[in-house]
């Protein structure tokens, strides 16, 4: 069997130190690069190298991945000063794995192809134990060869990999994704208040429709959480926010006029100033309740 | 076995005229009433007994069902001049079938209480396809003893048949189901119309998406209609519009503020005047495309 | 100078009893009506003439005037047993100052009219101080002729007195006016929200508002309010959230989506549902102020 | 009398350029600077000096000014490689006139006033129009001392002169600013569609509400637009959009729910994606027109 590929990685948060472990237990040799430089211990202690630029982790690997807050993150680290544009070699392969603006993805995939290296985003969804199972879902922008040539890797930290299209293909999916879970909260939140509210019993309202054609996973798990008032986090409400923004973003650019969505970010807008940003995103159903009333 | 309950069955409209159907499929002896009595006639055909009011039809029959299409239309014929009140027999249950507001079926149940008759609300859902089927769902609110006296009547025309709590409960139920399936199917037009002008194939984004948290059975079935431009009813925009109006009106009597579907029941108000409420309500998607400029 | 109309005034709430004291200094002979009779005994005290039912007014008036909560209570008084339709004499007139349905005022003027007399729809603004100053501002709908002959009644009770169209065109212009207003209180909640979060001086903000295009009576008036945390009544949110009730299913019926019109009642319900239904419409302010975790 | 202070102008687009012609026509010495060197020879031709870079400019003059479309310009501008930065003198004064994110006049500020320079954010409302007529409304945030400095240079290019606060105030004004107007012409366009969709004369109702509480200028001067279908620019649509942008990050990032300004971008997107986005911002009636199956 041929030798596996040398992989860089940086940025080592909540997501991407779990991702970076699953894939040194797979087999493959990491170089490593975090801002806050303390984090790469452990990683160096289970045989990692460190690298003290984003340029050197790129200029030591065969492909280097990105796991980054931002957009802006992700433009620094990549194109700015002592950036992986710096330092990739051709024939490498970048993936970014953040979730970003579908045009900062095609910016950075093309800044690099015209130094001869393909780009993937790979945005993922699952969080942080979907991030240490190795059980991510990874949407997949970029050529199907790079693509090919990825999936190796993927398998380390996910496990339902689809590839959809294009560079920015993958940012698009993991938007729409969040656009319809952000949604049918709020369609689930709404529904369950009104009942509650009513003086009927919301259990037996959800059991009713999830036999029907309203029935969806969040339905299901979500909706046991908002009877069962049970907000921990799971995924935040600040970080959904963020990925509506990126929504926003991507629909007043391309021309969608995203009406629900914007009425969810407001919300979850007004739940961050009150306090709640750090509450699981079924906790909108704690707005509903709130405007209305109940307690 | 005992001899099968006389029913009543006032309103043959769409839905009515085929769960009449069932029922006498069923073996029970129907008396029928229509506002156009032209409508009677087949199931006269099949051994039903035409009656001229509701009143007449209520004093022939041990369980009157009323099949109608709005809240006044409920009031007029069960209170009003000549109405079921003014027929029914102590001892005699009543159930609306209609899709109405929870006030009617409570200010229903008490008049018709005060009389020594008790009534269930149970609108269903399921549609034409579901009525001719007897394959309906049915969400009933009422005595717990009257749910298990209308059972059999109810698997006559129904499936999945769920007794949700007191008077009114069927309708808020109903109300949440209709609630839910609007958001959902506005959640995935702004997800898909984003994808699409995104210029990705919104095709390979609903199935990335149908293996993750935003799975729904709306995401996968009108997901595809979405996909094929297919907005053939199925359940009309208009009549969904109507159902969120009284989402609407009972959010506000019972101070819900339901930001989401408020939305979307302006945009099948913006349809239905743009001559687009013949569309299945998946067709929201269309308002959509047409907003961003697609076509 | 020819012999003053008699009136006949049914409604003597918190409106309608200032109008109808005002009509009496004005020289006019009332015979009045309410629902609680206690009432009409201050009336009666200053001269009026109580009657037992809105048919008895009706037969002892050549102008009947109602001032009534909403449109099931004016269709009930005129329409109902015993109400104005059963004694109105050919030739007299009927004027609805209430606000309601311009659907109710022109089922009221058609049954009228079938009955040989004219109705004109007359809605008011101004509230309590205004009907107690004679200063209302009246929106007039219904023929040219019978407004000609309600003017000098109109004018001993308002000052901006303005004919607009056919019958329900007086309805339509107050519930266009209630839209502006909640829109507009709206849109200063909101800008001064964010002047003040983003800790700038509020004060100074709405002072150069006003010097520009931004300019409106609201901004000066309920800005200085929404500044001083003033939100003592004044026009109840109650009572507007009724008036944009009545806009937003004329809108329904009309096919007009009113996007932010629906938003506004939205919040109105939230504020309702949390007890501050009784503040001043100014206090739109204070949902975004707590909305935004202001204190 | 003093000699006048030497101004630096960086941004001669089609306000920017009318803007500088004023301020030479005021007496004073002009070095000036713009991406496109073409648009510099008539100012060259009036007397002004062209600089090739910002630093240039920065480096030749006692008051710096720049009137550029959106934040990342002026970042780039004035901190970015051969910005502003770079050439001002210690005691110079620099002023951004341009619309952008508050956060941005307050990066500016601080970076500039670490190298001994003061800055104000001054934008201005009035339009095309206002910047060649001198009536521009001048919105100005930073200390007093140097809005005294500044003061009669703001006298040469506007009329309607406001000291709001300290850094970032002005933007914040000119922000609150277009929430007003967007949110009352949305107000206005809902109001006036459904009285002519409901068969009532608009003009008449524009007329009767300009006489009470609704009265706006923009009632005034747009609902007349809104009545000729006059939709020539003006303030285009994109602008106000643009407008709205800074206002909804500004919300997000101080955290206040925009609810009602949300919306009303979600409109402007839907014109622009089908084409409207060069009409005047009273256009958003012909919005709610087609909404409605208006023509």
């Amino acid at each position: 069997m041929a030798q596996k590929e040398t992989i860089g990685f940086i940025g080592l948060g909540i997501m991407g130190k779990p991702m970076a472990l699953n894939l040194i237990k797979a087999g493959y040799r990491l170089t490593v690069n975090n801002r806050t430089p303390e984090v790469m211990e452990e990683l160096v202690g289970v045989g990692a190298r460190a690298a003290h630029s984003a340029r050197e982790v790129a200029g030591q690997s065969d492909i280097i991945i990105t796991m980054l807050p931002d957009s802006p993150q992700v433009e620094e680290v990549v194109l700015g000063e002592g950036g992986v544009i710096e330092g990739i070699r051709p024939g490498a392969l970048f993936i970014d794995m953040s979730s970003v603006s579908p045009n900062t993805s095609r910016k950075v995939q093309q800044a690099l192809s015209a130094r001869g290296t393909d780009a993937l985003d790979a945005p993922v969804s699952g969080g942080q134990v979907g991030a240490e199972g190795a059980t991510l879902s990874i949407m997949v922008g970029g050529s199907e060869e790079s693509f090919n040539r990825a999936r190796p890797v993927f398998e380390a930290v996910g496990k339902n990999i689809v590839h959809i299209g294009g560079p920015g293909a993958g940012q698009v999916t993991k938007i729409a994704n969040q656009i319809v879970v952000g949604l049918t909260i709020q369609a689930v939140s709404e529904a369950m208040t009104l009942a509650k509210k009513s003086g009927v019993d919301a259990g037996k309202v959800r059991e009713a429709l999830l036999g029907g054609f309203a029935q969806s996973r969040i339905l299901d798990l979500h909706g046991q959480r908002i009877l069962d008032g049970n907000f921990k986090p799971g995924f935040r409400i600040g970080l959904h926010r963020k990925d509506l923004r990126l929504a926003l973003e991507t629909g007043r650019e391309a021309g969608v006029p995203l009406f629900a969505t914007g009425i969810a970010a407001n919300i979850m807008d007004a739940m961050i100033a009150q306090g709640d940003g750090d509450l699981d995103h079924s906790g909108m159903a704690k707005f509903y309740a709130q405007m209305s009333g109940i307690e």
